[in-house]
């Protein structure tokens, strides 16, 4: 059970920040905020997601803050730890929520000072949408909370991010090492999103926009794409994304070699080969 | 309004067809079935889909019909009229729900006897699932409906198979020349289920199941394909998909490019292009 007698600040209050400053205050604890945008800040305070806020003249929040999480970008949160990081006071276990963990992860906890902990952690619960005023949206029950522990990091460190998870409403919590996690990002996340983006920037196709169905809803949901985060999440992750982009190419030069040859029962092999592959997601797949 | 004194007969009792049958039953028609199954047959009669049935010595069901639907894939359909067609009585108009329609229907236009009408048309509404069982579950509410009329089709036939489908509950109605409609589906259905499959098949990525978000299960939700009616529908329709699948992977090409290049502008570029077209189909697309 988490000490609701110790403070936590939200620096960054996006939609997933502002989305964990409103369930840890719902569950009761004491929640603070550090935001660039004062609009944004003021829309937390008066919505009750955080008790306080500010975005400047912070250091005091830092460093009186017995948790921190970071709902901040990978670059933003590089820059910020830079500058601010040395105010972490002994004790301190901070998280984050970064889609991407290589180059983060053991920079900062490089960074860390004594008795400063680090414990990374993905919430795979993103939306089209972002800003905190799309954060009370979000539903965390059916989504994957991936911890990524390195040796630095502590059971102690480990339990609390767990808790944390428990308390933000967490069905599905797992743990990852930061390649684990960035590989399996590359292909569960990010290659989907660079297929749906290329399937509408393929053509201008509007004319078919009375046409379409579930497939093609289905496949283009995420096509409407924060392109600040993912153009930093796609660089970041680019070495595992273009092996999986090159993984996908083949399979479909595959198919589409199938299609000129006439070859039915190739295309029917790769039809079978997905729809059991698909099925053990069936079995298994949270949500 | 539809003639309810009419007689109605589903030929090919899948899911397609089992579900038109359900609906033209329910809304009070008469409605007779043949199909190759006898257990699937009796299935649909017990269900109380269609009032009577055969699996075979069924030309005298045929000769009677006033209308006839199809619910057979484009080759079935070609090899039945072949033997069967000349059976239709002077008056009859039929459909179809085939996903392809070059092909098929100006073959069938030109088989068809003296006062017979084939008016083409495509219910946008399948599922994973296929099978005169699940013909229940199939809801054609938020699904388009396409009519394919050539020139040898009559304003008297296009309001029938306008009618019929709005008894079936379809809302949204267009129509399409058969090349318009065979482009289309090239791109808004058939290169997503390429796509899809290829995904699947690209990597025995049965590991990363716990770890799935929304994106992957959005696109690969229609990876679990009927291998027999889509590998038919794939093949019939190649020289549509193969270039509907080049023009994808251009796209595709063009974003690995920028992540080989670091190129973060033209990552944001291709992003903010696919938002702005996706969203256009949010305005316009229905369900």
């Amino acid at each position: 059970m988490l000490d609701k007698s110790k403070s936590y600040l939200i620096v960054g209050l996006g939609l997933l920040g502002g989305k964990y400053a409103l369930e840890l205050t719902r569950a009761g604890f004491r929640v603070d905020g550090i935001n660039r945008s004062e609009k944004h800040l003021q829309y937390a305070i008066e919505k009750g997601y955080i008790r306080s806020g500010k975005t400047h003249d912070f250091e005091d929040l830092v460093s009186e803050a017995d948790y921190i999480i970071f709902g901040l970008y990978p670059t933003t949160l590089l820059e910020w730890f830079k500058t601010y990081g040395h105010l972490l006071k002994p004790g301190c276990i901070f998280t984050d929520v970064s889609g991407v963990k290589t180059g983060l992860v053991e920079p900062i906890q490089a960074m860390c000072p004594p008795g400063v902990e680090f414990i990374a952690s993905h919430p795979m619960a993103g939306r089209e949408t972002s800003s905190v005023e799309h954060a009370a949206e979000v539903n965390f029950a059916p989504a994957n909370f991936i911890i990524t522990p390195t040796e630095k990091n502590t059971a102690k460190a480990i339990v609390w991010v767990t808790e944390l998870a428990e308390v933000l409403g967490f069905e599905h919590i797992s743990t990852l090492t930061v390649e684990e996690h960035d590989r399996m990002i590359g292909y569960v996340s990010q290659l989907c999103h660079a297929i749906a983006v290329s399937l509408m920037c393929a053509n201008d196709n509007s004319a078919l926009c009375e046409y379409t169905g579930d497939s093609f809803r289905d496949l283009t949901r995420i096509a409407k794409i924060n392109e600040t985060m993912w153009s930093e999440l796609f660089l970041w992750n680019r070495k595992n994304l273009i092996e999986e982009i090159d993984q996908f190419d083949g399979a479909l030069a595959q198919l589409r070699a199938a299609l000129v040859a006439g070859d039915r029962e190739g295309l029917e092999d790769m039809f079978r080969l997905s729809t059991q592959r698909r099925g053990m997601f069936d079995k298994k797949t949270p949500g």
